[in-house]
């Protein structure tokens, strides 16, 4: 079965990525297709059956290349039965029996997670984690999500609601409201989406000039990345506002390793491009709030595998699955 | 071997408890030998051997009527060898190799564990968790431990360190100093000695008398049962003290929650005895900083098994290795 490859899925509302990956975690090919989420989604799995026939017949394999498929969709996955629990922007009523569905239409055997768990598996097998068995990814996006990797398995909790990283309450009285009903969540800090409105705040709040205040000013908005740039930069106020979301990362990071004590860390999604300045800032947070000997064995990272994250850990699922 | 039994052993400081224990999870001969940590503790394992023969012949059974003896050890544990890394009380030096003298002394199977994760172990075979796969135990004692489980197994952490739930910040600023080094640990507020130490602070800031307050000038000092009581008469210094531990362990757990969304979390421990006053106000806090998803599915409950659930939990581990 060495040869073998696995077909890995990485479902979005508007694109959907599929990857041919060997069972070494290696992408052999990887390509797109849009995703057609009319009537109630009923043409998802049959595109993504028709995309892999065709892509195979363009490179001369047939179907016996193929081992699995597996697929990371954005919503809560009950993995056993792969039933995709509800979704908000795919069409697909709730319950969606989403295994079966590829199964038949696609003829290979087929699982299905979260696609915040894949990623987190992703860099497990072939990323960050370096194969480490325990092993926490959070993705800082326009939310923040979060997978949780104990002895090499995702933890699911019993509703699903494992990793649930973005809703662990960092400001406790008079936190900003969050999407999800609560108030003071992670993500409203360290999403793209959180630094934003922290920086904003800072500059109507602020009595001296900046170079953010005066780009917010000239653009009338602001972007995750500008802030970086002009903390970057040396500019005050973005330096500020970068310490405030280094200092609540690090507390919720420092909290989550002092309950699981995990291998890694691991920072991914379009925050994490900060790169050093981000991780470096987060890393003091994280040793002043982990109990000692978590401190000197959790390491925090950057996630490496980007955007191929979900297909590789889509990938990790029948691999796992088929005990390759 | 449905009818044979596992001896269950919690090693403490000054006293060891020990079990004999069928693989129902069902307690049938109980009883507590003085811990001799003299001379490097080196009649620990020994001493154990020799009651367990003791009681035996007491009782009329032979050794083949044991599978094995688990055994929860107040320190770091590496479950794979067995090697306990470093105690404080017990006179062992550091990395002593427990499993293999267990098995050295009483010709038996052994396994060992931490002590806090060995109540949560017995807790979740025979105790609140009632099978629960998914569990997460705090005790709440003169300190505060935890025991973390995932799919039916303790997480261990990459250096043993998972479960260090006493050691969550939850108060990030200017918090109380903690034995850890850390400040603001769920220990400073939740154990018995933090929830003393918040009254005497209260009593000491406060300005109008309380029933609390008249009975630490007459006592000289307070207990956290003193506190629990005054709560429940109504003592509104007490309930305000009760207020706070609530709020940060409802906090804590509610974090806890969002990351593992296990089907429970069980509060053990002498704290844990004021009951239905503690629970429902932590449950109140909860379900304000659980994310949704969490709040309506893990359940918070009250340990079961006090002190039996050490032996239970230690016992559970030869179940689980001999997989009967």
């Amino acid at each position: 079965m060495a040869d073998k490859w696995i077909a890995g899925v990485d479902l979005g509302g508007t694109t959907t990525k599929i990857a041919f990956i060997t069972v070494l975690g290696k992408i052999v090919h990887k390509w797109e297709i849009p995703t057609d989420n009319s009537d109630e989604g009923q043409n998802i799995t049959s595109n993504i059956a028709k995309a892999i026939d065709e892509k195979l017949t363009e490179i001369g394999e047939t179907k016996q290349k193929l081992m699995g498929i597996g697929m990371g969709a954005p919503g809560p996955v009950d993995y056993e039965t792969g039933i995709i629990l509800n979704v908000v922007n795919l069409g697909w009523k709730d319950n969606f029996p989403l295994k079966d569905s590829l199964e038949e239409a696609t003829s290979l055997p087929a699982a299905v997670e979260n696609d915040a768990n894949c990623a987190a598996l992703g860099e497990m097998w072939s990323g960050a984690g370096n194969g480490a068995k325990d092993l926490v990814c959070v993705t800082l996006g326009t939310g923040v999500g979060g997978g949780v990797i104990a002895n090499g398995n995702i933890i699911q909790g019993v509703n699903g609601a494992a990793g649930e990283i973005g809703h662990i309450t960092v400001i406790p009285s008079s936190g900003a409201p969050c999407n999800c009903g609560k108030t003071g969540c992670l993500e409203t800090v360290a999403s793209a989406t959180g630094i934003v409105r922290l920086a904003v705040e800072e500059i109507k709040n602020s009595h001296s000039s900046s170079k953010l205040g005066e780009l917010f000013t000239l653009n009338g908005r602001l972007t995750a990345k500008d802030i970086f740039d002009a903390a970057r930069d040396n500019d005050r106020l973005a330096q500020k506002v970068l310490a405030e979301v280094s200092f609540h990362l690090g507390l919720a990071l420092a909290n989550i390793g002092n309950t699981l004590n995990p291998e890694k860390i691991v920072l991914g999604g379009g925050v994490s491009k900060a790169g050093n300045l981000l991780l470096e800032s987060v890393k003091e947070n994280f040793a002043k709030f982990a109990f000692p000997a978590v401190r000197n064995s959790t390491e925090i990272d950057l996630a490496t595998l980007g955007n191929d994250a979900g297909v590789l850990g889509a990938a990790w699922l029948i691999k796992n699955k088929l005990n390759q």
